[in-house]
């Protein structure tokens, strides 16, 4: 029997918006539980996002920036899938699979009190979806344009339900003016349907600049109107954590400031949600950008320490 | 004997910062005279731009933007050199030169508040140097990256001094989100000589962007610096007027919202300060970008009123 898609995209020529189907709190008792209060809770239901300013200290967000330098340094000559450049130049974008570095990535992963975060949103135990380090230059960061991870997760690696949320480590001061994310408050509730089909190993390219799964004008306009017109931005101190959820419709302009930013970033999806078949019936992204095997929950670690690297 | 070259730029294969030789008001009674009052020409000193919040009402507002469109429209099939557009699309990015079309843009160019305002500052009669309107559709505004006009006015178009300022009359609410002028405040205090040369009709490809005349990281981060870290961004409702320095360094991220920016331009230089052969060496640019015919200080015209177009 054909497998029912839930989020039908990239099957038409035309775009189309239909209301989202599943929770955005996957947990009703979610408000009881904690750590994140009514309060945050309410509001990351109601914008599908939420920035917890300072959640690292100075100790903490220096350990990191150490470790992302590092790791930065050795994969500047490694020419490798996980290793994402400007279009156009050498320069490092993102590492893929920081996860499964075997030391403090891996370690900050499964920090308890992310990991608790998750959970209480998400209703069940969690794993790493997805992870990955990102650097966006100054004088010359490139847009990414707006678009649905979940879109993407679904069309291309199987994810069936929309019960995953990213969680972007902030590292570097995110002003009005360095490009910061830009996020649609309330699109996580209706899903873009978009035009056109997936091309045969679509990854290599979407990677740096996305083409298709991208939302038409019509829908944008639509979903900024239904925000009341509003465009949050993701702006706050170095140390700060974003948390948006997997349908959040977001984006990011240039940035063209001497300031350059870089962050860490996973994607915590529930353990009852594992990927399956790409709804795109074609063959599944590969394991570094979208974890099939050997999926586990994840056990929480409590403390962040240097690894033994240093 | 040689002409002495009080800002050279773009003479060496590398760049420099040097202090301005110019007064920035130019006219010691500045504050006795308005419109400007005393606080907010010391703003204007300080930060090299001021914005004068909803300067036109409602009324005179859309005659402007209806004005624009019917320019817009007109223009749309046209191929001319005054008529720039995207560089990857044929859409309507400027139209240059409106302040002679012998009608509404010409009477907004004279308007009594704005020449009087320019005169104070200025210190003398203004006339037009330059003049645009401006579309910066939504989804896929490009970018602008930093650039002192000056540098460009001076180098390819023989502007002697630091003597003239731009006046962008705002027709779309410009906010943090839809790619606004962002300034690097006081940086209208110090000259960036470019390191480079410029090519034979530079102006035929700068105008949709710029290559050469482009400040170094290194100079750009000091200015920053000099301005503690800061960059402001030309926000405020349609209707309010941006005034900033000649010298004052500025750019735009992309607009990937779906609110375009729309802005009449205008360049006023004084009297005192015609343009002379370009300090380049090279043929001046064309009288559309860089007015010297017919030179005459502006009689101001009071009201503003529809072209007989209409």
């Amino acid at each position: 029997m054909a497998r029912r898609d839930l989020y039908p995209s990239r099957v038409s020529e035309k775009a189309s918006i239909s209301e989202r189907k599943d929770p955005i709190i996957h947990n009703e008792e979610a408000y009881k539980q904690g750590p994140l209060s009514k309060s945050e809770l309410d509001f990351y239901e109601e914008n599908g996002y939420i920035m917890l300013e300072k959640f690292f200290d100075d100790t903490q967000l220096n350990m990191m920036k150490q470790e992302l330098q590092y790791t930065m340094d050795n994969n500047r000559d490694r020419d490798s899938d996980e290793v994402i450049k400007e279009p156009s130049s050498n320069e490092i974008r993102s590492i893929f699979e920081v996860h499964k570095d075997g030391g403090f990535f891996e370690k900050l992963s499964q920090n308890e009190r992310l990991v608790n975060i998750c959970e209480q949103i998400l209703g069940t135990q969690v794993y790493i979806n997805q992870s990955r380090i990102n650097f966006k230059p100054g004088f010359k960061g490139k847009e990414f344009y707006w678009h649905s991870d979940f879109e993407t997760w679904h069309v291309e690696d199987g994810m069936p339900r929309m019960r995953a949320l990213s969680c972007s480590i902030i590292l570097t001061d995110n002003y009005e003016y360095n490009g910061p994310l830009m996020l649609v408050p309330g699109s996580h509730k209706w899903y873009v349907s978009t035009a056109g089909e997936t091309p045969d190993e679509n990854y290599k390219s979407s990677l740096q600049q996305q083409e298709v799964g991208v939302p038409d004008n019509q829908s944008m306009e639509w979903l900024v109107k239904q925000a009341g017109g509003r465009i949050d931005r993701a702006t706050g101190p170095a140390g700060s954590v974003l948390l948006f959820e997997s349908n959040t419709m977001h984006g990011s302009a240039g940035n063209i400031s001497p300031y350059p930013r870089s962050n860490v970033f996973f994607v915590y999806n529930s353990i009852k949600n594992k990927l399956e078949q790409p709804f795109s019936g074609k063959d599944p992204r590969p394991e570094f950008v979208a974890n099939r095997e050997n999926v586990k929950p994840i056990e929480p670690v409590r403390n962040l320490s240097y690894s033994s690297k240093y």
